[in-house]
């Protein structure tokens, strides 16, 4: 297999595999139909345009299918696309298999549970504890499945764990600085944080927005959760309330979908853990094609700056 | 008994009982103690200040007890304020009884009862009307006694009861005029859609937030028992998604309270008659006392404007 | 004549006649000429591109023409486009009437005027209703054809009055409820609010901006009118300043286009009506071709929202 | 007669004549009642407190009233306060007269006029020069005497005019380094930008807005006023509704007033200089008093900001 | 030569020289590549598409090279663009000269030196003039050579020198106006604010913005220039921070780029100078070829308004 | 020495002694004067008020006295005030000591400069460990001083250094999480960030804002700094920018303070630390005396919040 399409360069020539995630049809200004087609790898995804279809070509080229092509990367307005010199399905003779074609996180489900679980373990609360615990246990198969998004931040499979094993780490670190912080309190806070989004998103492949999400969405879908998860366990304590606070609060603002601001000190580091592995993972995805001393592709998410890679520093690994 | 201090005008002399609301002491600048008083009466309350206060008049002047005054209507920076001439507690002797000092909605709660059990019967789709009966049935008590708000709009025993009656009104007239209005789910959302206030506030009189109030708030406590009811009833259709929509979103934003913003016909007019009989009952209020040709005191909620009554319409009443 | 093109489906075929409502040339990215056709009937209106047109073909296909087409409604980026077959002009034979092309409030123009009339028949403030009746008298004609707008809210022929009826009619019911409300000046505002169109718009078929329009707006052109009219009437009383303040401050806000918020409490109360009729024709344009379990077409002028219609919502009609 | 009030310093002792601009009552936190005093001379104005004031006082010390006085400049919250020792009203003995305590602009009425009549004289455009003629002739006596505003900049009797002297002055210049600016235009469009004032404004000693001013303003005011010039005139051309355009964008955007932003190349350069002469006013008014090395009082009118006079800069005049 | 590409009007056939400012390749929807053409005269630049180019034309058709051309100026989407009948690039037989090309100031780079050191040399703070004399010394080449900006206002060859010398002559108006200014300051910050971008812009021709202008921009540059000058020259007064002051603010607003607002009057002048010459400069350019009674292309930097020359105004120059 | 006034709740009694941090004159309003004064000692500060003071009394106790003092720990309005019984001068017979009054860091000066030179050492780049090594050598003794902000976070004396020692244990910790993170630039931006404070800031007592603080600030002062550093030690790489450029841009936005946005990753971390940091600081501050169930003063520069301890978090401390 190739080194993937994450890692290649404009005017690269390519000859490989590709899984189609997405195909929509459009009309050209000569009146003829194409289809854009997100083609994706294991290490990411591209856009490319098939010019002039025929009715068959919008039959054969659909999601799902995984295609052999040759073509080249090239640039369009600043941003990848892949120019198709030739495309076709692929049958049984390619011996190609969907899974190998889809993004994963860089550490494996059970590792990162192994993680959570620890981080569980170490509870002293036992309201907190045994909430969480239900909650994951509830949701466990989806949470370790799902992306944290579908677009930004951590958008590929088992992403939402993969961030949330990130965030446990910051977490310990920033209370070994900060001993007064509550770690049963914030770990609990990380763990559920975005869990809703079990609920929110329709599942790890070309991930979109359910009724549910789009209506209710991840915040408040968990505190419901949350009060359902007390009343079966019976537990009454205010430890409910607080936690319920840290999910309904860590957007941080109104504007950014917290319908309250955080007002305990845990919510507003748990707000601030989830901004800085966010912005990190974006930051790692603008920079990791980038050459020395040159700029990145705008990042939407983050102001729609564009990152500068000091000439100082290393060029990007070609794997 | 007297016609009531909210239809009082600066410089009438006042001899009449009231109930203080609230003590709070402060220290005036020539170092002596002194108390700064809200009395009520069942038309509204009224800013009083007992300088140079004694060590007994704090223990004597405290929140609840129903004092006999003489005294002066004057103006202190725009706001009306009660001048002390004399006070004392009541005794036995006084006759005095606390419920004939606190202001209530204009409707007797078994009426306006009546009339939001009406709406309910009137209901087409069942999983609509039995999750609004049920949560109706559940805080029906509190409901008919909590205040809509803890000031700027209906803060009155009552007042949300009032709240919903009236906006079941507007509803009401909007259905007749815009045929295509779901009135099953907009009458429900009126119903519901503040019924999380018997949680966030404390209670009828000398009402103040809760701590599930401050760290959840009403909306969240809503959708969370949507949730709960739902489930209790084993009600699964979309009804109970797009109930919870029209609480989530009824502040109309996300900088207003609400994480997700109205996107579903009924639940934008939810909001603007929410926001019609709100500004009302806040305008009403403002210019009650107001004489034709003068402008209002300042209403903070609606952006601190002082509002004008033209010099062609009626006089305040006095009754 | 077929059901009309607002209530057509993508994928449906259509051959009937059109009214080219607008005809913008453009060039194609293969450097060839194409026009971009908005095509109306009765109903509504829809986009459509003649691709490779001839310089006769742009001769025939302009404005105010009528044509005869072969098609099929499309999608193209989110919104409806019909998809051209054949396209050829009408002639005296096709007997086809441009009256037949245009899209017209549900009410006949006589019957608005009746209810308007007796909105001002009713008034009691002799200054109120002479100024209205002389301002409506010198702008009937107009008046009665004009749009509410050249987009987003009642912009077909007579969409204005069509407007004001249906303001009114809430007007009503919530006088009924708020009985404070001065109705004179509400039925004045409502009807004069938007009077200043028949000088800021162009008339009632394709529509757009006059210069007075672009330079000074209708809010400054009716504030002005009602002050010549005060004079031709030698009407001095502070009606006049009241209705003008009505006029000036409808859209509630600087930033809205009025140089004064809202100080009288009918003022406000015709911003928010206003606002409720505006938002309600705009959510019934968005959701009337939308199925049950469905999001419309994004509305701009209400934030850009999409709109759900619930599952348990009955489908558009299909006339 | 002293060096004036404008000119002295905190500690200075002042024993001299002063008008009572306001006199207001409060009531202090021992219970007694106080005056708080605007006095002014014709240099500028200061605060006073009479505190545990008799009724007599209250009667004695009111607005307009010259009173003679001991006491000492002192400051408060980075206020400057009059400490008063004793204060009596003045009587025919006194000989003192109240046009020496008012502040005017520091030209002469008549050579204003000339100023502006020459200016209007300059005009080549017949229509923007009749209208502008009439409008001034109208409203001569008032214009000449209105201050510019109740408080910020030019708020002295006179200052309308003298504002639109020096603007007249910015303007000449401007035009000879822009030599594409229409001066019939920008002259017309300075001279009358505001002077809806003096419909706006109560007069020019204690200046307070008027209904009018309040419910409609001196925009739409001078709107209606040019509507009905150029009618009484019989001129029809667009000239009218260019100056109307320029009259109605004087202030730039919507939240500060103006319903149409500027877009005539005049417009904008009225609204610049306009900004220039008002803020101009207002940093040397906040300056004036200023040593070398020390920051001014705080600007409300300019984002609150306090201004710093360089230590190498000339210390203030002491006349 | 012709009469320039900025003076010609849609219609208009083309038949002569460009130089080529920049060539983009772009992908057209038939698949086949294009080029992006932005040609330039001595008079300004117009946008022209190359349709299905060969990779020959791409070798051919680059920034810098100079071509010959028919073709016709046509509109697209309310802006100009040539349409290419046939282009070829030139040779040594053409006879035509690249400074020909380029679009300057309207004055001589000598003559513009002269006015500005004459304005230094009235300087009569010392420490003021030597710092402005010595930094203007260092950079005199650039400096009279950098456009003011990327595009927006000034973006022509000597266009910073052009910019200053058109602020001093507005400083020197308003210095007679108001005499209390300190026109040593006042004058140097005008010299010295913009001085920066002969480090933050990459030169006179194509210009762009340099690394050093993307990560630290021309008013930190200047200030960091000001601090080193005044060490060279050994300059301790309070003068130096003053003048970083002037530098610093000149933007007036933190989210426009000044880390400090003005809190000194020359600097809040100094920034509104800056505006008015910017701000008449885009106008000029936005109204320069349009006609009386039409509006201008919308100005981007002037929140994207389209400008209306007046019926009764100047038709545009035809040299 | 008792527990020290950070540690004293409502009510207790007190008698110890206190550094008078400031003392500012104001006028009752009974008319007789007041001192506001600042008490300190080595864990905190408060209010108190000094009624009816003489000419002798305002000689007496003004800044840096220490004073001996019985009084009674109150709240007004929210905030905490000493309520005075009787408050005398100290003499040499107390055996009191300034040093021992003063908040401090709660690290030995020494310790932290071993931290932070640890970091220097652990650099590998020369140019950015040339650069950091020589400014803080340079500004090494105030650096050890003076605190982090006049108030809000780290507001006593080492603050700076003690903030600085924290950032760099964070970036630590993130740097082990994100391997990619240049630790060089960002040690370098932690130990040069808030440098400038060494001018900004008048030193470690009574902190006030220098003039070079007020008009040209921190962020540019060490802009200049490292452009001067550079030039002494003949350093040219673009390691130098891109210093310029975390230092520049560490606030995160233009109404923030900086000039430029972060545009390179160690740029946007290093601002997220800051942040991190200074938020822990200023809540831990707010809960350090709150009681469990209780809520904390509100904290201005969080957005006004008053943050919650849980009722199950551990009570303060009683030192």
């Amino acid at each position: 297999m190739s080194k993937g399409i994450r890692f290649q360069q404009v005017g690269e020539k390519v000859e490989t595999y590709f899984l189609i995630k997405s195909a929509v049809k459009g009309v050209a200004s000569n009146g003829k139909p194409f289809l854009t087609l997100i083609l994706s790898d294991h290490t990411g995804d591209i856009e490319a345009k098939l010019w002039g279809c025929s009715p068959e070509d919008e039959a054969t080229f659909c999601s799902q299918v995984i295609v052999h092509l040759h073509g080249e990367v090239a640039e369009y307005r600043g941003r990848l696309q892949m120019k198709i010199s030739s495309i076709r399905p692929t049958s049984a003779m390619d011996q190609v298999n969907i899974a190998d074609f889809v993004r994963s996180a860089p550490l494996a489900p059970a590792d990162m549970l192994d993680e959570i679980t620890q981080a569980i373990f170490e509870m002293k609360n036992p309201n907190i504890q045994r909430i969480t615990r239900h909650l994951l246990k509830k949701h466990q198969q989806a949470f370790l499945e799902v992306p944290a998004a579908t677009k930004n931040h951590h958008e590929f499979v088992s992403g939402l764990a993969y961030h949330v094993v990130s965030m446990l780490k910051i977490a310990k670190s920033l209370a070994d600085l900060y001993p007064t912080l509550d770690t049963d309190l914030l770990y609990a806070g990380i763990i559920l944080h975005d869990l809703g989004k079990v609920r929110e998103l329709s599942g790890p492949i070309d991930t979109s927005y359910t009724l549910e999400g789009k209506l209710i969405g991840h915040i408040s879908i968990m505190v419901s959760e949350i009060a359902e998860a007390a009343k079966e366990l019976a537990i009454e304590g205010e430890e409910v309330l607080v936690l319920q606070h840290l999910i309904l609060s860590h957007h941080g603002k109104g504007e950014w979908g917290s319908p309250k601001v955080p007002v305990i000190r845990e919510a507003e580091v748990l707000h601030m853990i989830d901004n800085i592995d966010a912005k990190m993972n974006m930051m790692d995805r603008a920079l990791e094609r980038v050459q020395p001393g040159d700029f990145s592709e705008r990042v939407m998410a983050m102001d729609n700056r564009s990152f500068y890679k000091p000439a100082f520093h290393e060029p990007p690994l070609d794997f």
